[in-house]
């Protein structure tokens, strides 16, 4: 079933699906890596975690009338999904400042935002994936200005429903980044993964950091830390 | 009837008006800075310059319908103006990609934005004047969405004026900044300078650097290229 090699990135190889053009493979690896590439290190399991918390989410998702490229997960660390064309912008929704945005703007780290802030930046390594506006989000990758404003409302959608299931599971959701994909037919979907490789997660007992944070702060056991997420979401989700 | 002196920046000292509580005196520097203050110089006649620019610049967008903050040049130097609380924005407006945004974004210089781009920075010497988008503004500066809307339009009517003035005296505009300022009663009006320290300006004919490039770059005499600006907008604009 599993064809050819399409792509490799950081977190995932692309495989085609021998007769099946409009569908892939993703194959999550146990690579880690962080400041654009700066930092790298392999974690043992992580690619198991990653592709069944992201398999969960993107269930749960589906569940509450969000529809993503996710069709199943195949085995342990493979999904099957859509074709899709990553459209090269990464959306980032923020409910509490952390991380990059706290030394950008100088906003204190833990301050909320209400609303929940959206931003883009443009997929490109070369360039360190820099923030851009919507202007510039129509000039690079020549996406529409209803695409966008749907493309945003989807991922204050997703935070909605995110907020939610990780309250549950005693997780607050600081904020992510979605990646989205057209389909043959030139629809927009959700795609990528949702794992604490693209969450910032903080328990909601202790503000204990449980998501990448651990590898790019060294901040302890990255597996254990990803196993409880999972764990987490299988106690408090529908989906198996 | 200048008054106490309220504020120096970097290339203008701010004066209050003795008796007239929402005027202020503009004085203009010698002084030049680039690369966020890392490089200096001084320039004797520099201030002369970008007063008397300013004056026939803002003097011209009245004569368009566009108002500003300014009121009238009082000698070579200074400037009277509406009192204003500025806004922290830096506005820019490109028609033509050069500087900062072909790094940022790999776009090759001299390519055209059509429609003409608008980008907003967070006005922060610390912080570096950080790229923004509005979702930031509003945090960050309280202005409200109808006023940014307004702020933009006003930034591209400027530019439609501006393209005009300035193709007339043989010089390409390729994009400038722009600051806006809150009278008392909240009203938002253009403020700052429009000047060759604020725009690129290329020379029509030659594509010549006719701007704070010159400097940037150490491209030649700053001061007869500012000269032969002024001398190319009082030969081609009716007001004196």
């Amino acid at each position: 079933m599993k064809g050819s090699l399409l792509y490799e990135g950081k977190a995932k190889k692309v495989y085609h699906v021998d007769g099946e053009p409009n569908q892939l493979i993703l194959s999550y690896k146990n690579d880690a890596t962080a400041f654009n590439g700066k930092k790298k290190d392999r974690f043992e399991g992580k690619g198991r975690l990653n592709n069944l918390i992201t398999s969960k989410v993107f269930e749960y998702l589906k569940q509450n009338q969000i529809s993503s490229h996710f069709i199943e997960a195949l085995n342990d660390t493979e999904q099957l999904v859509e074709k899709t064309t990553i459209i090269p912008l990464e959306v980032v929704v923020r409910n509490v400042a952390a991380g990059s945005i706290t030394r950008r703007l100088g906003i204190q780290e833990k301050q909320p935002f209400e609303p929940p802030l959206v931003e883009l930046f443009y997929k490109d390594d070369e360039l360190g994936d820099p923030i851009i506006n919507d202007e510039h989000a129509y000039h690079l990758t020549g996406i529409s200005e209803e695409e966008l404003s749907q493309i945003k409302q989807m991922a204050l959608k997703v935070n909605s429903q995110l907020l939610q299931l990780f309250k549950v599971a005693k997780l607050k959701l600081v904020d992510f980044k979605l990646e989205f994909g057209r389909l043959e037919d030139g629809t927009i979907v959700l795609a990528d993964e949702i794992s604490p490789d693209t969450c910032r997660l903080w328990d909601l007992d202790t503000g204990e950091k449980m998501d990448k944070d651990v590898f790019r702060e060294s901040l302890g056991d990255l597996i254990s830390v990803y196993e409880t997420i999972l764990q987490r979401l299988e106690e408090n989700t529908c989906a198996k």
